[in-house]
Formats: structure tokens, sequence, C-alpha cells
């Protein structure tokens, strides 16, 4: 007994770190995404540059938090909750991967940006990283605490990106209808907002997968609880 | 022995189980793509329709393939490989789910480009469209066949949409700096190569999964003809 007790004490440990490193990660990919847009909206070529080469600290974390996951159901073979976990953590991890993918994508388009006229001053494209790297955070948060009602709090805020992508997307058309010179950089412009938004969707898949985890956990709760009764 | 005979065998009949749930699903993704887009080429109205309310039996197929993984998981804890293609079955669901809901942002598009005259005729849409079909299919049989030299294939292949994406956008932006009333029909067909890029990119995913759940099988056999000299 005192043996199991020691093997479930050391599998909670291996699973905090797990999720400690993918809070690592996530913390990676928010900041190249913070650095992306500011690169765009300064249009600042070094730190433009400084994401366009800067993802192997991300890559080299996507694939020891891969290792770390199979290890665990490998070896610990857990069940239920803690089986949902890891495969979640699997999941997790590549939608982080994903969005470090997008922040270099944000950069080539701020690359091609800086070299037209501006179009206008950028307000709603940080208003939109602002938001898409919160709900990064926050789903992020809602994992490692089982806080369902911040996961849904996540999902909410999806809305507000996609009317901010839909309001960028008219204004950007009306001065490429105005003025054929801001096509290319418009254009550019609306691919970023399309980044930002699907960075915003693979902050939703994490919370989606918290309330997975989560509710899958209590039904098995409660079918416990009857076999208890 | 027996025993364990019949479960290992029960075990392997619930994989191709699974193998065969996911080929289905893939079909299903594959067609939504191909009538999302015949949609978009002969700007057939009813057909676009069909695809943006019929998302359906790719939703349930979706939720049942999940719980037949957790299932396998939780139930008969598969080591190694089989363990590797199962949570790879858990992604591999995920990224079929996506290609159902880019068929839907097909449509989405092809709906407002019918709403326009026609920018010019459609023939590297449909070849992309062709070319990410084909990808799909072909990574789904190479995770059937467990066949890395197909998988590798699929890798290739992503480069012909990238340059037919990049072909497309350079030919839609010189129609929209000659004519403004092309901008907006000209700027669905941007999005709709990227929605084909994206399934192409998904794809790509499943391919590295093969080459991962393949790989990481023939390390550990490496090992073990070590361990056995």
């Amino acid at each position: 007994m005192e043996q199991a007790q020691k093997v479930t004490r050391h599998f909670q440990e291996e699973l905090e770190q797990l999720k400690a490193r993918l809070l690592e990660m996530g913390g990676l990919a928010e900041e190249r995404v913070r650095l992306s847009v500011k690169g765009l909206v300064e249009r600042d070529h070094e730190l433009i540059d400084s994401v366009l080469v800067g993802d192997q600290p991300i890559n080299r974390l996507h694939i020891e938090i891969d290792n770390r996951c199979f290890t665990l159901l490998a070896l610990r073979q857990p069940m239920a909750a803690d089986l949902r976990t890891i495969v979640s953590a699997v999941k997790i991890n590549t939608d982080l991967e994903r969005v470090g993918d997008l922040a270099v994508n944000i950069a080539e388009a701020a690359r091609r940006y800086a070299s037209h006229a501006p179009v206008k001053k950028l307000l709603d494209i940080p208003r939109m990283a602002g938001i898409a790297q919160s709900m990064l955070r926050d789903a992020l948060d809602a994992f490692v605490r089982r806080d369902i009602a911040l996961a849904q709090q996540v999902l909410n805020e999806d809305d507000k990106l996609d009317s901010l992508k839909t309001q960028i997307f008219r204004e950007l058309l009306t001065y490429m209808l105005q003025d054929p010179a801001t096509i290319e950089p418009a254009l550019d412009l609306i691919l970023v907002s399309r980044h930002l938004e699907r960075i915003g969707d693979h902050a939703t898949n994490v919370a989606e997968d918290v309330i997975f985890i989560v509710s899958a956990r209590d039904v098995r709760h409660h079918s416990a609880d009857i076999g208890q009764s």
C-alpha cells in the first residue's frame, strides 16, 4: 500500500510537470504572437526577423512534451480523468505548436506589409491580438486548474474575435475599392486578421478539451457514486 | 494463454474497426470538399447549401471515433506502436473534423462568390482541390497500411499546393488592380485557396503522424534487436 501511494504520488508529480511544461510552451507561443504583431504595428524589421527565425525553443518543447505524454501513457497506464488529461495534453501541445507557426505567418505578412506605405493606423489588429493572447492564457489556466467556467468564458470570447475580423475586412475592403495602391498591403492585413482568428480557434480547442476532461470526469464520478450507494 | 490470444485478437479487431471508421470519416470529409468546390465552380446554390447544412454525419462520427479511442486506451491499455496508433487516431479524427469545417468555409465563400459576376474561369482552384483531396486519401491509406513511403509522398505533394496558392494569389491580384469590381469576388477566391491549403496541411499532419507511429516502432524494434543479440 505504501508502495502504491508512492507510485501515485510520483505519477501526480509527473502530471504536474507536464502541465508546467505546457504552460511554458503556451507562454512562448503567446510571446511570439505578441512580438509578431508588435513588429507589424511598429514596422520593426529586426523584431519581425527575430520571430521568423526563433521557433526552435517551441519546436524543442513540442517534442519534449509529446515524449512526456507517451511515457506517462505507456508506463503509468492512467485511467479516466488522468487518461483524458494526458491525451488532451497531446492535442493541446499540437495546438500550441500551430500557434507558434501562425506567429511566423503573421511575421511573414508583417515583412511584406512593411515594404509598402501603411494603409492605416492599426488599432483593431492589436486589439484582436490582445484578445487571442488572453484567450490562449485563460484556456491553459483552465486546463491546469480544471476550471470549466473559465473554459466556457474562452469560448464566449471567440465571438469578439469574429466580429473584429469582419469589421477589419469591411474597412479594408473600402480602402481597396478607393485606392488600388492599398490592395496589396490591405490583403496582408486581412491575412493577419485571419491568422489571429485561427489563434483564437486554437484557444477554443484547448477550452473544449478542458470541458471534455472535466465533464467526462463528472459523469464517471456520478456512476461511481451510484455504485457505492 | 488461449484467453490472452483471444483478448489480443479482439483488440486487433477493435483497432481494425477504428481504422475503418477513420477511413469512413475521411471519405465524408473529402466528399464535402469536392462538393463545396463543385458548387463554387458551377455556381450551384443548391449544392452549396447542401454542404452548409450537411455536417451532422461527420460530427456524429467524430464523437463516436473519439469514444472508441478512449475506450481502447482505458480498457486495453495498449503499449508502444498500438498506443501511438490510438493517440494518433484521436489527432487524425480532429484533423478530419477540421477538414469538414473547411468545406463549410469554402461553401460560405462560394455562396458570396456566386452573388457577383465571375472573375475568371476557375481552373487552378479545382486543381488545388484535387491535390488536397488525394493528399487526404493517401494520408489515410498510409495510416491504415502503416506505409511510410506513401506518407512521405503526401508531404512532398504539399509544395504543389503551395505554389498553386501563390500563383492564384498573383493572378487574382492582377485582376483586382485592373478592375475594382473584381476585388470582392477575387478576395473570396483567395480565401478558398487558403482553405484548400489548410486541407493540405491537415493531410500533412496525418502523414506526419504515420511517420511518427512507424518510425517510433522501428526505433523500439531496433533496441529490442540489440537486447536480443
